[in-house]
């Protein structure tokens, strides 16, 4: 540890502005993807931009994201409560404004597909609106739904349809996301593209690591 | 939609072989956080990759993360539940491949610290052991632990310390992870750095975006 590491305590956190706090403690926990969650009430479509989606399975395949039911995203929360499904749509590094404005305060009966200029599209089975620009879209339904010790409430869902362009998807069932476009989030507010490091193997004990 | 999408159904993903659908739905997630977690029995150093990372909150500020009690993480969550506090440790996108080697299935008695050749380094205040070469270190106690649907365990911490060098943290409280070199994960095994694509001021109804 150098000298010019700072430890920042609880009570340093606890003294923290409002504001300073949310930037910070929202930047600490590692990149995260961005995702556009649609819904509907069954007459207006609801966008939003999630960054607290978490892998919870692949057997069933489930995913996890955590909402907060006192801000903006109040509506789509309603929607996935009542219809009990709901879409996550990647976003793409070309358009991380539009992905961005959804987080704005519209009103109930406005639909951000519309304010962002983004495009609902359906597939024949699902009743929740995907994004047509997005080049991966996942359609799920509610598996479980809980409340956490903040507040805030955890919605897990199972996946039901998977959108994808197989070109992206290797013989090994990876999907290079990164081909895909997908961008990533840090913080509540920045946008960033990704490059690949290295892929590896699976790992065993005392052995050397080989890329794939 | 062009016509080289193809749409996965619930059956389509159920009738893929364990291994590929494993890859293809912990890529669907989109980017995840690359930490280390860092554990101790009081004997032994515990050391995991963890791609589950999400933030719940950021008052008070709590992070959750995603665990298998039946894999390689058996015995880090042994020791999250016998003690009660843990280090999360963003991995660098110079040393992702020692991270990666953190997830081969070491005996219980042995320390991935010393298998990976990572440092341990403690704070006086603290009991977990941190990354020393990490650039932004968390210590945790637990705030909630409980399982979920899919029998995976969800553990909730509360941030009792950050380490991090002040020149990576702006005047509104975000930490630029991108430039302290924090790496993201796709899938189970493939690293990546970032470029900045954009940073955006709180958005608004009907008003353009600004950047910051």
């Amino acid at each position: 540890m150098t000298d010019s590491t700072t430890c920042f305590s609880a009570s340093d956190i606890e003294a923290m502005s409002k504001g300073f706090r949310t930037n910070f403690i929202n930047s600490l926990s590692g990149f995260k993807a961005a995702a556009l969650l649609g819904t509907t009430d069954g007459t207006t479509n609801n966008l939003a931009i999630m960054s607290s989606i978490v892998h919870v399975g692949a057997n069933p395949p489930l995913l996890g994201m955590i909402m907060r039911p006192h801000t903006v995203q109040r509506d789509s929360l309603g929607n996935i409560k009542r219809q009990g499904v709901y879409t996550l749509n990647h976003v793409h590094t070309s358009w991380v404004d539009k992905a961005h404005q959804t987080s704005a305060r519209y009103e109930s009966n406005e639909s951000e597909f519309d304010k962002v200029n983004l495009t609902p599209w359906y597939s024949n089975t699902f009743s929740a609106p995907y994004v047509a620009e997005s080049a991966i879209k996942l359609g799920l339904k509610v598996a479980q739904h809980f409340t956490l010790c903040n507040k805030t409430e955890m919605v897990i869902g199972e996946v039901q349809q998977v959108f994808i362009n197989e070109k992206y998807v290797d013989a090994e069932g990876y999907a290079n996301i990164e081909h895909a476009g997908t961008a990533c989030i840090s913080g509540l507010d920045s946008y960033h593209s990704t490059s690949q490091i290295a892929q590896f193997s699976y790992a065993k004990p005392d052995q050397p690591l080989n890329k794939r």
